[in-house]
This record gives structure tokens, C-alpha cells and sequence, in this order.
């Protein structure tokens, strides 16, 4: 389809008109974009809904990501909240601001990395919503089915359960250590920061095998370990080497002089899920074990990293 | 509670704790805010989802608008939406970016207009994201339930039907004419510029009354009719000496020497309801006629104004 010209010079109903002609719908879809509401068939009775937003110069740069890529994180990180819920995403509504010299290319390639990742769930995109503005403003919201599972919540966390881990951490990190230092390879990580890979399928596994706590690594490791363990009530111990450090990763260290672990433990918007687990069965496909969760002492809740209290408030920070 | 300092001292999880400890929760609200997601209710089986995003300098001023005002129009406008079609909401999400150095309690009252336009339908504010961005922008969701109404589309208009009209046009652009000029008063348009005072219960009313199209006047009456008669294959003719020119209005149009039937006919953001209703039934509470729905000639759909074919593309644009 055509995409010649700026935003503003299509204007905002040519664009919607254009961005709206590319979407396909799935069987969730009851009323797609083009009227005041979507509709969205939630035959669970309960629907999961929530919002991430991204914001040009803070979590994307132009120079740095394509724009399928920066739609695909766009996308990524409400999709994961999804998942750490034990849910499955059904369908995304996409509020979308930009300065009118914008091309109206970027905002349909944009769009479709946001399809593109929802479709990685079978999601697809019901409605959104486009406006001016000085920078480019994403903000994504996605709406899941439980399908009948017990959802898995922050709080669930018990004493004795085995901390685990699916997906990637720090890999978006290094490659923000990449990218920031002015270069572009190695690839691998440069382009595990531009969108991430989050374990999607791995949640409803983990809500099926009986997880008692789960929640969506994007602040950091350490950060949202945190988030778990206030919720809970518990200390969360991670072992720091059952962290493997992946090779990809070992030889830019090296030349960095980072420390890798660091990455591995602060590093955020990787969208992996970190899952309690009680009893001694069998961790769901993709989880593997990194601590355990033991009871608050008097310094109350929080993190142990290789048995060290970690009292740093580690993890990005918008402000 | 306590909101000294900006949103940059106090962080993004102090504001966001601070922010979430003034929400009241409705029955729809299973899991609030505080986790990876919430969970709404949907007994109904189907939800409506719509987003609207609003952009300092594009559709407030701050300087014009306090952020309780500001908070009220951003979620009128997803509220709306979802009337529109018949439903009332039960949910919001909001996504909010600002500068680090805006007061946390404007982010804070902002909030508290959100919450309290939310009130008005029910519906209550379940989740959210914060960003530093450079100016502020508020993207908000709603969700809402149908309650085993049929939903009423932008599609469904009718050769031989009855247009309606529920709730105020024109306000808005007056108010925004009186704030453009400098001037305070007359403050009841002035007012009506910072937030709408869309007839939220003539929504589902008009769904039970057996509305047959339904679209919310957001960018002015002309603009939302032809939204219609385009989804509808139809001409929408009005009559616009069916809308009474307020005597509000009357003194200021004159004073700044406008006709007052462009506020009416091209204003937006009021958030009116725009209907149509076949047969002779009484009309639902709230709505006047206002026009006629006719067969679409060799022009094609279209609207018409007094018998002449109104061929501009008016209404807001944001580019």
C-alpha cells in the first residue's frame, strides 16, 4: 500500500485509513477498528488489561532501532505483562503520537512490528488512537485470557519455594552498552536491545504447573525479585551463578570492563518471567532454578544475591 | 496524603504508590492495580476497549486548564467512546509521560480527575504507566461492558431513520475561542473548553431504545455525521435550526462576530451522541431530532446541512 509523504501530510484519517487496511483480525476480534469501541470476545468472563508507554530518547532512539523494531518492544512489553500473569494476550489497542514531518512509512512499519509481535500470540490490533506531538509517544495496551487458569499474582510467593527463571536477562542491557558506546555489533545483543524476545508461552506453563508467584522482568532482575518479594512478604536468595553467562555476552564485557553479572542481575526490558514454585515437581519447559524463597527476618522483605542482602534500589528508573 | 516535590524526586514507584493508594476499586475490579496486569470482570462475555490519547499543547494547556480539568477531559473522551456504542464503562488504564520536573501533585490531581470522571459512569481507574517524556501526554483505556446489548455501530444508519442528537456541540470551541482571545469569561464556555460533559447514560439508552447507529461527536457534528453516513451508505441531512443556538453562546459569537451555528456545526470535543432511530418510537431520554437519514444519490454518502451538501472536510485535525 501507498505511504508516500509525512503524517501530517496524510493527516490523521488517511493515516489511521492505511494503518487500520494492514491489520488482520483473529477469532477474538467481534468488532475491529473503525467504530468509537473495538469489541473482544473475553469468554473467560475476566480480562486481563494492561498499558506500557514508550517514549522517543527514553526507550527507543530512531538512530538505533528500525521501526518494526521499536513496534515490536512497543508491543513486547505489554504482551509480557500478559504472560506473567499466566494469560494469554488477545488483542492490543495502540495510542500513537508523533510530529506531523514524521513519514507516514515509519508509522506504518511501526505498526507493523506491533502486529508482528502480537501475532507471535495469536494478538491482533482492535483500535487505537493518533495525535501530534513533539517526540514520538507509544503507549500499548493489551487485553488476555486466563482461559481458566488461577492468575498468578506478585503476592503468591511461599517460604521454601524454588525461584525460577524463562527467557533471557541483560541481553538488553549489553546491548544498550553496545549501542551507547558507538557501536553496532556484536549484532546478537545490539539487536536483543532493540526489541526483546520474552518467553511468551512460558506464563500459561507456569500458571498450569502451579507457579505461586510470577511477574515480568522489564526493571531488572534484582529490581522486580524485589517487586516479589514486598508483594509476598519473603526474601527471594538468587544464586547469581546458577546464571549462566552466555558467550555472546562474555567477550564485550571483557572489552567493556563490566562485569557481566552485572547485566545479568540489573538489566531490564528483556521481558523475561521470574516464577515461584512450591513442592519438588518437575519446573515447566523453559524455567530453570535460581534460588529459593526464604522468610523475612527483621530487615523484612527483599533480595539475597549468593547470600548478600542487596539494599541498592538496582533497576531503571523513568526519572 | 502527602505530595510534596516533582515527579522526577519523587520516582516512578512513589508516584505510582502514592497515585494508586487514591483509587476506590468498583465490583468489575477482581485485580487492581499493583500487578503485572489487572483483571476485570466481563460477565457479559464481550468487551469494549477504546484508547484516546491527549497531548500538552495539542488538547490542553496548562495554563488554561488546572489538572483536575485535564484529568476529566482524557478520560471523557474513552468514556464517551464507549457510550457511543452502547456500553458503560467499568475500567480505565492510564499511560501518563511527563517532564521530571512536574509536581507530583499535579500528577496527583490529574489523577484525581480521572478517577472522579471515571465515578460518574461507575467505572474505576485499574492500572497505568509512567514516563518522563518532555511534555506531558495521557493515554487512557477504557474498558466496558455491553450488558447483553446489542452493540451500536457507526454502520447500522438507515434510509427513513430519525438523526438524534443527545448532549451539547459547540461549547468546546467557544470556550476555546473565548480562551484564544485571552479572555476568563464567559466562564460556563470556558468550562466547557477544559472538560465535556458528555450525556454518558444516553448511551445504553439509546442501545435499549433501539438506536440503529450511534457515533460520539468528538471532532464536530458535520465531521462525526459523515463518519456515519460513509460506515453507513447514506446522507445524513440536518436541520440546523433543530439546534438552539444557547443564549451562553449568543452574546460571545456576536461580541467576537461568529456565527454561532459553526461552533455547533463543525465544534468538537463536547462528546455529544449522534444517533439514528427507525420508526416513530419516542426517542430516548436526553436525544432531539435534529435531521433525517436519505439514500446516498451519485455524490455517494455525504452530509447535508439545510438542504445543501456540505462537501468540506471540517472537524479537528490534528496535523
Amino acid at each position: 500500500m501507498a505511504a508516500d509523504g509525512t503524517i501530517g501530510e496524510v493527516g490523521e484519517f488517511g493515516l489511521i485509513e492505511r494503518l487500520t487496511q494492514s491489520l488482520a483480525a483473529n477469532a477474538h476480534v467481534i468488532v475491529g477498528p473503525g467504530d468509537d469501541t473495538a469489541i473482544v470476545s473475553v469468554p473467560d468472563g475476566r480480562a486481563l488489561v494492561t498499558v506500557d508507554i514508550l517514549v522517543e530518547g527514553r526507550h527507543f532512539r530512531r538512530d538505533w532501532s528500525t521501526p518494526v523494531d521499536i513496534g515490536r518492544k512497543a508491543a513486547a512489553a505489554s504482551l509480557a505483562d500478559i504472560s506473567a500473569m499466566g494469560g494469554t494476550a488477545t488483542s492490543l489497542v495502540v495510542a500513537f503520537a508523533a510530529p506531523a514531518d514524521l513519514p507516514a512509512a515509519w508509522a506504518m512499519q511501526c505498526m507493523s512490528g506491533l502486529a508482528e509481535e502480537a501475532a507471535l500470540v495469536g494478538a491482533s490490533i482492535v483500535g487505537g488512537d493518533i495525535s501530534a506531538s513533539d517526540s514520538i509517544v507509544i503507549s500499548v495496551t493489551a487485553l488476555g485470557d486466563l482461559a481458566e487458569a488461577k492468575p498468578v499474582l506478585r503476592s503468591g510467593a511461599k517460604v521454601g519455594d524454588r525461584v525460577a527463571l524463562a527467557g533471557r536477562v541483560g541481553w538488553s542491557a549489553a546491548g544498550l552498552a553496545v549501542l551507547s558506546r558507538g557501536f553496532r555489533s556484536p549484532r546478537v545483543l545490539v539487536n536483543a536491545h532493540r526489541f526483546p524476545e520474552p518467553p511468551y508461552a512460558a506464563g500459561p506453563l507456569a500458571a498450569k504447573g502451579g507457579a505461586s508467584s510470577m511477574i515480568d522482568v522489564s526493571d531488572g532482575l534484582i529490581a522486580d525479585a524485589r517487586h516479589v518479594a514486598e508483594a509476598s512478604g519473603v526474601v527471594m536468595c538468587l544464586s547469581s551463578t546458577s546464571l549462566e553467562v552466555p558467550e555472546e555476552m562474555r567477550a564485550t564485557a571483557a572489552a567493556y570492563n563490566v562485569d557481566p553479572r552485572l547485566w545479568l542481575l540489573t538489566g531490564g526490558e528483556d521481558h523475561a518471567l521470574l516464577a515461584t514454585f512450591s513442592g519438588k515437581k518437575k519446573l515447566p519447559a523453559g524455567f530453570t532454578e535460581i534460588g529459593v524463597v526464604e522468610a523475612a527476618g527483621e530487615d523484612g522483605p527483599g533480595v539475597v544475591v549468593d547470600g548478600i542482602r542487596d539494599n541498592s534500589r538496582g533497576g531503571h528508573r523513568h526519572f
